[in-house]
């Protein structure tokens, strides 16, 4: 039979996923990837795991692998409260959802809240994710304006008076893709107009934990709670494998995630959230986090001194303070796309930018970099190689652009 | 600021839940639940998950806990092929789709296929997360009937000659809630009408290997792969809290499965999916079913002799011959919803049936009976203790109807 005639129509908008196809060569030998948006498996507490796994085994025996409430696992509600309160995003334990990694929180946002034709605004560039879970829904897009402080509150503004938003996305610290993060000034200026338009906003924040320089700041939710879910997860600090993240939203908002959860996976894995929890009260999570960041600290610094040392002058990135990526945008006409290929016949990946933008095949000359993944001295070597790629697409292009 | 008014659609039609609601005082201490749909914890195998644990640490390594492809741990997909085979499924590696739980794959399929108003035919009774799964979407539920050897072939074949059916769920094995088996013959002749009608069912296969008595039958799949998407899960058999299901579906629709997945969770646990494929590749999954069989079998016994012993002539009852459930039906007509709080203050719990009916406030007349998580003693007293409430309700609901 033929089952293509059988799908749905919100199916259609579900990306083909053009980029997973490009990155595939990316596992290919000899290739050093920029591209990756994965921790370095080194940073994973592994033997502390093994710790954890026996004291879970002895603590709750069968009931870690017994189904448990939809809301979370309540040894993991109670040990996230402290730990959410460190980033100035008060709550209780009744007020934590724990989610199937924060995809698993977008996916149910998505569900419960937009409906075909929403206005959903997104920054410019923003993650892809969280796309591919509002897509089903069929949002309209609305795109912000973003600048090295983070997203433009003006551009926030008039997309608010221009006609009604029904979710705004953020990732306000160490954004993916472009690294950047909203200003202290900026936070409160979005609060502001956020309380007083009535809006509700996502404020995604995986990266939060991976400072590598510069002071926290107090997440946008503790500014503005009433109308904020803040989104959080264990991929960055502890393990993506177990693939659990957190929510703490409005109670109605809540209680309807819940419910939508129920019929997407009826919870997150029980061990998984006894895991994630022993890493909290152990005290693990305030050894591990320095450790990752030590990691990645001078794979970073490495990034930036070699996007100095080797890049054209018509390049410019991103200066992020933490995170997994650094941005670059090139100032002449290049299709970064198109030069990707080059780049990985020459043992070189990243992501092109346009990728992370909600209008496809826009922004054809953005760049993701990522420098968690390789050390320092694969960082330093693919950084030249693909200046060179860069360097030998603009010379073409200065001459078609009559430059 | 009010957040009601945010909802799109799609949340009016997920439940707010009144069998979650009515089960809570299952909890309280002193009830007999015959209400679960849980494995008893005592049937987990945790001493093989603190080996397979280590085992898993010392050969994978952080990979365990890296982020992993959506279709799945590649040892685990391997693994699936000989287990699916002895149940009539016939694929290869790359044709098994890992899930977060059976869950998983029905949120994914409704995601995929369903659009408001789609007929989805559904036996009567139905298991009722799948509605769940579904209901975001909007269907418009087709009832079939159903006796003790399952869905009638017929009152499909009715269904789908009286107008377009987009998806048929089906549970042909030790159905949830009834218990009841599709007929060997029955298999065969719902797979002629759904080849000859071009229809695609899901056949929900939770319980397949918790026979307690009689002979196996192949999956309905074994009889019209191109038309049966087939899902599976390790809750019944390993452990819930794993969250691990997986689906075998006909190449298109399992592609598609995998987009709507990677907008919903990303992929399944890395960990969770390593201690599955470890289950089945150690022989593990060989000792623990006979295990669990052994578990549940004099329970199994016990509700049916009790049944048989205390329950009153006018209940009728299912005859199962593995699985989780029985079900009862009064000849008289009462409400087992509202005596349902009458048992509850007597210490006894059930399901009452209508919930697990497409058409709600229908079937007031059914229960559903589990008999895996009390052990004998408590079932026969359960049962005891409902035959007198239900005997009680009788006597005046015979008067009432002047019998």
């Amino acid at each position: 039979m033929s089952h293509e005639e059988l799908l749905a129509g919100r199916t259609a908008h579900m990306e083909s996923n053009a980029i997973r196809e490009i990155l595939k060569v990316t596992a290919q030998p000899g290739v050093i990837s920029l591209a990756g948006g994965i921790p370095a498996p080194e940073s994973f507490p592994v033997d502390a795991i093994a710790r954890f796994t026996s004291v879970i085994l002895q603590r709750y025996g069968g009931r870690a692998f017994q189904y448990d409430l939809t809301e979370g696992f309540r040894p993991l509600r109670e040990a996230l409260v402290p730990f959410l309160a460190r980033k100035g995003v008060k709550t209780s334990p009744d007020g934590v959802l724990v989610t199937s990694g924060s995809q698993g929180a977008l996916d149910a946002l998505g569900k419960i809240l937009v409906s075909r034709g929403d206005r959903v605004a997104v920054e410019a560039p923003t993650y892809l994710g969280a796309l591919s879970a509002f897509n089903p829904y069929g949002p309209e897009y609305v795109e912000l304006a973003t600048d090295e402080e983070g997203v433009i509150p003006e551009s926030l503004e008039e997309r608010l008076n221009e006609a009604p938003v029904k979710l705004i996305y953020l990732v306000p610290t160490f954004q993916n893709p472009s690294g950047r993060t909203l200003s202290l000034e900026r936070r409160a200026k979005i609060a502001d107009i956020i309380i007083r338009h009535n809006a509700l906003v996502i404020e995604d924040d995986p990266y939060n934990d991976l400072r590598y320089r510069g002071e926290a700041l107090p997440a946008l939710h503790s500014w503005a709670p009433d109308n904020i879910i803040y989104l959080g997860t264990f991929s960055k600090i502890f393990a993506p494998g177990v693939r659990v993240g957190f929510a703490v939203a409005p109670a109605t908002i809540s209680r309807w995630m819940v419910l939508a959860k129920q019929g997407t996976d009826l919870h997150t894995g029980t061990f998984n959230q006894a895991l994630c929890a022993e890493y909290l009260q152990s005290g693990e999570v305030d050894r591990q986090i320095p450790r990752v960041v030590e990691l990645y600290r001078p794979r970073f610094h490495a990034m930036l001194r070699a996007l100095e040392e080797h890049f054209p002058p018509w390049v410019h990135w991103s200066n992020p303070d933490g995170g997994m990526f650094v941005w670059a945008e090139s100032s002449l006409e290049l299709d970064l796309l198109d030069i990707y290929h080059r780049a990985v016949s020459r043992n070189v990946a990243y992501v092109p930018g346009t990728f992370f933008y909600a209008t496809p095949g826009t922004h054809l000359n953005t760049m993701r970099l990522n420098f968690t993944m390789p050390d320092e001295q694969h960082i330093a070597r693919a950084v030249a190689t693909l200046a060179e790629v860069l360097l030998e697409a603009g010379e073409g292009a200065k001459i078609g652009q009559g430059l």
